[in-house]
């Protein structure tokens, strides 16, 4: 086994403190990645605090790593010693399905291995990334561009993946109205990449205070959504809207923004199931979809397009000795857009 | 004016009664039709009992016209004296904004016309089937071919475009697995139109005493909802399932028999709004649509199809003055599938 430092949970009320751990050595597929920096998701905080429920404790959470390979395992041939890799949402999944055969590992009939608080086809649990190394199979290993800051690419593992995903499944591109709603991780980078797409983009928000910043990150219009005056001009007016809000909200009128035909694109799960006003989907033929992750192909794609189009996320590097007061700060909405440790503090 | 006879709820508790009254002429683009047969729409109960609210009264429901032209506007191109006719949902709407330019009149932004209960751009009120003539404007008439017997031709005016409508948008077809929710006018249509599309369709019913009726009209498999060791090999099965059920039900249970990248297609409004568990779709990219009958130009499409494929509705035939009772049956599920309304009786 090979020995490493993090950060963990030991229960679900705790803070997250110093652990030192044994995960998988590299097999013969695997990379061996030294962690450099690893992206703070706000998923890890409902795993950490056990709010989805079966939580696997100690939890060493994250998976928006970015990192250099330090050894390869004897059959890996995509990658070599020094390269950059990143790692996302899972390491493994059952790879025979009708999913993992189409690319869609993240749909797999058996369940992905999350890249933590999962189980290995072993049992033994995951390991994520606020620690110093991780294992991994080379076949759910990223390559990563040596042309991008590294701490700003490694929310793109999560919350860059989960917003192109759907923006290509629906082909949302020129001629598309597309509206955005929460500008946190997810709604930043859903607003700088569907702009890149040649989409106009409006951010829907509650709060004036996000015009600024919506417009800087590429965002074409403004829609502040208590402005029940305002929002009529947006009515029937959206070809999609991207949903990244995790927190309770009315879904039926945001459909009632939709144009006909329009998709309600949902990306988080709120507390409590929302009610759906059928008559609103009925009247238009609207739609609602939920989307998730993308699989390890599109994710390649999502990270050579981001290259190319230097597209990155915004983020405030930490030390991983702040984690918990990053958490605080993020159940406030106060960061912008994403935390990321430097794993050099460990 | 132009005198008429038909059925009339006079309000909201009373049964329907022998009511004559004035209807407009026939104006240079309009048909005269001697209505021949007009099915029963569960949506007539609805309104004629106001449980939508705003009902017009008196109310002459009926939006499933079938019957022969009497008599052309000076302007009339498309129809001539004699010509079998059909009149659907909508008489007009407003012709001007984007949907209608799209053939899509049954979302018309100003809102369609509806064949009764409902207003001419005048303000006037507009009366339905369940009486002796309507004068409609030739393009919100359609054709119907003189091989199918005409009293189940009648229901394809809204039952039948109502399921073709949504097979064709979602282009359904050979290598689809169906699965069709509720066995009624809608549900029945569904059967049929989407196993002649040549998907595999299921019947998915609470009573194993529909099974042997499913399988005549062409479904392929029938699926026990109740039986839960059964319904096991349903789970993540279908590409699509319509969902023709106007009474309460979990959409989640069905959401959870799609496949990856499945949809479910709401025809039906429950009293009740559902609540939609997002995890649902989520993790498996599903997604949830609502469709409303179809356009005219559609409607003609499906009508043709229809002749070609000698598709019709399998409906009871009564006599005007049965109305009421008809009501009351079909309040019990006791009507297959469709009521129609001889209009030699009234």
């Amino acid at each position: 086994m090979l020995s490493v430092k993090g950060f963990a949970a030991q229960n679900e009320t705790n803070p997250l403190s110093p652990y030192s751990f044994e995960r998988k050595e590299p097999g013969e597929h695997d990379v061996l990645i030294d962690i450099l920096y690893c992206g703070v998701c706000h998923s890890d905080i409902h795993q950490v605090r056990n709010e989805w429920g079966g939580s696997i404790y100690p939890m060493v959470p994250g998976h928006e790593i970015v990192g250099k390979i330090s050894k390869i395992g004897s059959n890996v041939t995509g990658f070599k010693v020094g390269d950059l890799a990143g790692v996302g949402c899972f390491v493994d999944s059952c790879r025979t399905c009708e999913n993992c055969k189409n690319d869609l590992e993240q749909y797999c009939e058996k369940g992905m291995v999350g890249t933590y608080n999962g189980r290995y086809a072993d049992g033994t649990p995951t390991y994520g990334g606020y620690s110093g190394q991780i294992a991994v199979d080379e076949k759910y290993t990223l390559h990563i561009s040596e042309k991008l800051p590294l701490e700003k690419v490694a929310p793109l593992l999560c919350a860059g993946i989960t917003t192109y995903s759907p923006l290509r499944e629906w082909k949302v591109g020129k001629g598309h109205k597309v509206g955005i709603l929460g500008l946190g991780g997810l709604g930043h980078m859903a607003v700088k990449l569907a702009a890149s797409m040649g989409a106009e983009v409006t951010m829907l928000s509650t709060s004036p205070s996000k015009r600024e910043d919506a417009t800087r990150l590429g965002a074409h219009k403004f829609a502040l959504t208590s402005d029940v005056e305002g929002m009529k001009e947006y009515m029937n007016y959206f070809d999609f809207i991207i949903d990244t809000v995790s927190a309770p909200h009315d879904i039926n009128f945001y459909l009632q923004l939709l144009h006909t035909d329009g998709t309600l694109i949902l990306l988080g799960v709120p507390p409590e199931s929302p009610k759906l006003e059928i008559f609103n989907l009925i009247m238009k033929r609207r739609r609602v979809a939920g989307s998730l992750i993308g699989g390890i192909k599109e994710t390649q794609e999502m990270l050579d397009y981001c290259a190319e189009h230097n597209i990155t996320s915004d983020v405030e590097v930490i030390p991983i000795q702040d984690i918990n007061t990053a958490y605080e700060r993020m159940l406030k909405g106060d960061v912008r857009y994403r935390f990321v440790i430097d794993m050099a503090s460990l």
